[in-house]
């Protein structure tokens, strides 16, 4: 979103400290409309190669690259980065640099993307731009979304049922609900998790296990109504946010990226019902993501349920032939659980 | 969405107006999880069917129901209303109750299911409810929106190529942008206008052309950033609306309709351009619609382009083999923009 003037800024600073007018040599994947390489060409860079897969989004950087005549810096190539090789370059690049990120950090393939690079074309000091990612997680009780989620009573009839719809399963992204969560009243209950801890220049796919226990930590009384998913970029002093108090005075952003909700269901009944948190209490959650990060979920889990340990236990048991009735069921419903994190996908 | 307080109101408030307690026997058609019919129950009528085509609905409307004690008064049948019969009914009814609108007022249909019963199994004094609609058009400014459809310069770089992705083809639902439009500044630059105007009780399908001309009136001079399209179901005294100064206090109604916008381009260029707009002067639009009012569609044409009445003179000039080569183009054009009408679908 070329209008998040900030957005402009952190990849203009970041540029600037690592440009040498004349020498640097600058590689952008994933390089939409050009600015990002316009930048690097205006820091006098010595030659920028752009990498885009949309065939218009190419002919739009040639053409916003003409009008700023800088034909004969800036090289634009229509190709997947995965394609790509050292003979489409004047030599090894001294700067990566792309924005590439999704709603989640690493839900545009991020990771997978800049790795390849790094691990085919990069020289052992190439200046990657941005170097730092962080996917954060954080529990918020907001009354707003709950009044789109659920319904009690109206007129003292009873619409309770209508709660079984409610879907504690998915991510879903505030762009997907419709509006900005910059724009309502919300407060945070937990401390932030870091959920995802990327440096782009050394964390290789496979660094995070696909199910984890995470102990949340509430700081204030209230009710968790949704996990909120927001994620920082950064390098050195300069940071990039899509946390909603981040993006109060930058529309583009929120309607660029926004952040991803996911519901809460704070018992094991047949309707989701809330989970109310005490200040100082920690909370039990058993985070899964797919393979390539790109898929995150959280399950809550109450304080007498089972283990993921108890559960390798059980399954253990079960294909030895011990495993009783009760014990299937338990298992039957971890395997349920991780199915839906396969069937999620609010991109 | 049972938790917009405003919309319950409305409609309980005009069934209590016309339910005899013990008499009155009420239709409900698109019933949901069936709150309406619940309401007409508790008012007192002697016996209400509601028509819901989703099982998964009909499923919760039951259980509903069977929760408010209302299993002996309530018949839910799981049909579209197309397929209901006088043999599902006890008689005719006294009242038909809907709510079957959309972003755009008839967006899901409304007039063809209501017409539909209206003509097959009402009396001629059934009370349908609500009885009044009318969709409006007006004429925004808003520079927020602006900031996230157009690009100009930054940093000095011309990219203003990029507003060769700007669609001013399409109406789009606010939903889908992924803000409230209630939550964003922005000023009426000109008067609304009435673009369909339906009495439920009485409006056939084929009432407005499929295209036609407005004139549109500015009331402040500014640049015509988007159509902003909302609409009121109104009865009486009792009015529903989705306009965005409606809306400000109802975050259930905008999350479930919401307005739809379509962008202006005000020259006839290769990029589309703004429409600067002077208080008092008239500027002629073309309202296109599909066949079921579904789909609607406004194109600014600027005050040297040729009129409908042109086009239809050219049409039968080009039929008798008169046409020369301008006139082919412009003919081609003309039918472009009807081909766009059925090409867009935001639902």
């Amino acid at each position: 979103m070329m209008n998040d003037l900030p957005r402009n800024r952190f990849y203009y600073e970041l540029l600037k400290r690592s440009i040498v007018p004349g020498e640097t040599g600058v590689l952008e994947i994933g390089a939409g409309s050009g600015l990002l390489s316009m930048m690097a060409a205006q820091l006098g860079a010595q030659w920028v190669v752009a990498v885009e897969g949309s065939p218009e989004m190419c002919r739009l950087a040639q053409e916003n690259i003409k009008a700023n005549n800088f034909e004969t810096k800036i090289k634009v190539l229509n190709m997947i980065s995965t394609d790509l090789t050292l003979k489409h370059l004047p030599r090894r690049p001294d700067i990566l640099v792309s924005e590439i990120f999704g709603t989640l950090l690493l839900g545009e393939s991020a990771l997978d993307y800049i790795q390849d690079i790094r691990e085919r074309l990069l020289k052992p000091d190439t200046k990657i731009i941005p170097q730092l990612g962080v996917q954060y997680a954080v529990l918020i009780e907001c009354p707003t979304l709950e009044s789109i989620c659920s319904v009690d009573t109206w007129n003292g009839l009873n619409l309770s049922h209508v709660n079984s719809l409610k879907d504690t399963a998915s991510c879903v992204f505030t762009k997907k609900y419709g509006f900005r969560m910059s724009s309502v009243p919300f407060k945070r209950v937990s401390e932030p998790i870091r959920v995802l801890d990327i440096d782009f220049a050394a964390t290789k796919q496979g660094f995070a296990p696909l199910e984890r226990e995470l102990h949340v930590k509430a700081i204030e009384d209230g009710v968790a109504h949704a996990m909120l998913l927001y994620w920082e970029a950064r390098d050195g002093d300069e940071v990039m946010s899509t946390a909603p108090w981040d993006t109060l005075d930058n529309f583009p952003r929120d309607m660029q990226w926004g952040q991803a909700l996911q519901l809460i269901d704070g018992g094991h009944h047949s309707i989701p019902s809330d989970l109310h948190v005490r200040r100082g209490e920690e909370y039990r959650f058993v985070c899964c993501t797919s393979d390539d990060h790109v898929i995150l979920q959280f399950n809550y889990e109450p304080r007498d349920a089972t283990t993921i340990e108890d559960l390798d236990d059980i399954e253990a048991a079960i294909e030895e032939g011990e495993g009783d009735e009760e014990e299937s069921r338990q298992h039957a419903a971890a395997a349920a659980t991780t199915d839906e994190v396969n069937k999620e996908d609010d991109k």
